[in-house]
């Protein structure tokens, strides 16, 4: 039955720009034949839209990716100190307001060490852990203030708000992530010898949603302690669910660990389907190395495949898994472009099954 | 001159005694034979004291410690889990309250991989910073509260309060420390792009402070990216700066990319003298491995070579990092006791200059 997918398309900035290009390339090879069609609105916002119009996020626009079944997400961020930046915040105003405004509560970041791929660890081991990080409360929500800007009697505040309403949603997420998965394990972390009232509410939130699934074997990590073993023994790991900037700074190190932040994927889904969910590499828009061909689009194309599963389109996004695999472990050391891996993938899809 | 130093002994719990104890070993050695005489009370504190009694820290006692020098710390807690232990925090009840009412606002913790020590970084390189955590602010205040505890509607709250006092002087202390170093290089770290208040405050004052150091070269990171770079180019820093939280987690992390936070030490220093300062190492009691002299006490050994540069004995902290660099570089791989590992650190110790 054919099937037309509305897609929006947010390439951003620097390299931003350049993975999703070849991210949409792959989307269209794998899906030629099929009767499938995407159908592409693309969306100039960024630090460049800004500087052109002043422009963050037009209500307009917003209201336009709304209508759409899911947003291709390249990466937002101008030169570091641009003068003419100061004022601005991108990351609050387009893509964390994207984030919340559209309930992308499950925040969700696979990290596997491929074969062929260098890893920054002594021992890798068998690498293979999805982080579900919470994507709409804790830290992030903005809450808090200066007083007495600029005086020497300034004081800023950062509240971190965690609902029971939120913190087991992303909770039952994660627990249901586990059950699909063969080793059945989750790894809640926070930090609840300090943080003792949000730790509070994680932990009765994970006891009571733990009751429902006796399959799963459940440990608990402090932030820090988990760094140590994600860098020590990261095989240990299999769904691991967290807070906001908790998640933010483990799937960093995730990246870093798991071969990379050139081939690290996530998606920002709102598992309701009220609004659309977004896909995008963990990377940043690297100014620096923007406009040159120099980016890996790998984490671009694994998010299109994180965004096929999530359209109901697995045996898709087995085939695009297929071909980075197929890719990554014949890759070696010689620097390719960034529209030559996209080829180099292209050319690994698996044929679709007759 | 003769001296005589007045030093408080917590212990604490698990390997924390056993560590502790080749600490002060170690202390005797090194002090023996000179005009510098230390004068020791030991405190019970810590979960298995809190089990016996009841007590976390009784003003009393508190007021004993604050009559000290310094302050040798082991490690606290009990095992995970244990529902005696439920409503205890002796987290905040014991080690952050020492830190905040000494108001031990620097939180020094140097990472140096040692010839010797594996690794688990697959390219080590040549890693030696300090990471200058902020000790008695930030997310740690203990702030915020929940409402409508255990229902369905319950809100949790933390507020992270930030002071431009408490900002400049941990800041103004790491531009010092930079200052004294040869590479003069200097790194922050924050997560200015979300949490915008009290990245405006820090932002702020750094700029301010750094106009004071001219010859200091400053860069900016955000957390989630700092941990990138720690383990793929660790060499790249000098002095890091950064919030409690964000401290408290990278420097677990520096811990393990650093040989390990078996060797981990820190000073919770107050610069001004006013009440004690206090030294212990990263690691925490480890109940697992307590009682069985598998500990490895290098960090809490380390950690009073800080202490001895705290109380200028720069010559004595010299000799015990010297002794403890020998006795890495011929570690290999046989396992040792704790207080064969305290055998060979004061005999590696060199003699005491004529
Ligand atoms: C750009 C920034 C706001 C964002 C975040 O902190 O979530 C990024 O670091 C990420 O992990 O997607
Ligand atoms: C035990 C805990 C309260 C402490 C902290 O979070 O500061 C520890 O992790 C540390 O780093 O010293």
């Amino acid at each position: 039955m054919a099937r037309t997918i509305k897609l929006a398309v947010i390439p951003g900035d620097g390299i931003g720009v350049e993975v999703t290009a070849q991210a949409n390339r792959v989307l269209d090879a794998v899906l030629a034949g099929g009767d499938v069609t995407l159908e592409r609105t693309e969306f100039k916002l960024g630090a460049e839209r800004f500087l052109a119009t002043g422009d963050t996020l037009p209500e307009i626009e917003q209201a336009a990716i709304a209508t759409h079944d899911a947003i291709l997400f390249g990466a937002v961020g101008g030169v570091p100190g641009d003068p003419r930046l100061k004022h601005a915040n991108i990351e609050r105003g387009l893509l964390l307001k994207l984030r919340f405004d559209f309930d992308q509560y499950a925040n969700v970041r696979p990290c596997t060490l491929f074969p062929g791929v260098a890893s920054t660890l002594a021992e890798p081991g068998d690498v293979d852990f999805v982080v579900v990080r919470e994507g709409t409360e804790g830290p992030y929500v903005g809450n808090g203030g200066r007083l007495r800007e600029g005086t020497p009697h300034e004081v800023a505040t950062e509240v971190s708000v965690n609902t029971a309403f939120g913190v087991e949603r992303i909770v039952r997420y994660a627990f249901e992530m586990a059950q699909k998965r063969p080793r059945k394990q989750l790894t809640w972390v926070h930090k609840t010898n300090v943080l003792v009232h949000a730790g509070a509410t994680w932990q009765r939130v994970v006891g009571a949603v733990s009751a429902e699934f006796p399959e799963i074997t459940v440990d608990y990590m402090h932030v820090d302690a988990a760094t140590i073993h994600m860098v020590q023994n990261p095989s240990r790991f299999d769904v691991i669910v967290t807070d906001n900037l908790f998640g933010d700074i483990l799937t960093d190190l995730a990246g870093a660990i798991g071969g990379g932040i050139g081939i690290a994927a996530s998606g920002n889904i709102n598992p309701t389907g009220e609004f659309p969910s977004m896909f995008e590499p963990v990377h940043g828009s690297a100014p620096d190395i923007a406009g040159q061909q120099k980016a890996d689009p790998t984490a671009a194309i694994l998010s299109a495949a994180i965004m096929l599963d999530h359209l109901e389109l697995p045996v898709e996004a087995e085939r695009v898994r297929a071909a980075v695999r197929a890719d990554l472990a014949t890759r070696g050391d010689a620097a390719r472009g960034t529209s030559v891996i996209g080829d180099s993938i292209i050319n690994a899809l698996p044929a679709r099954a007759a």
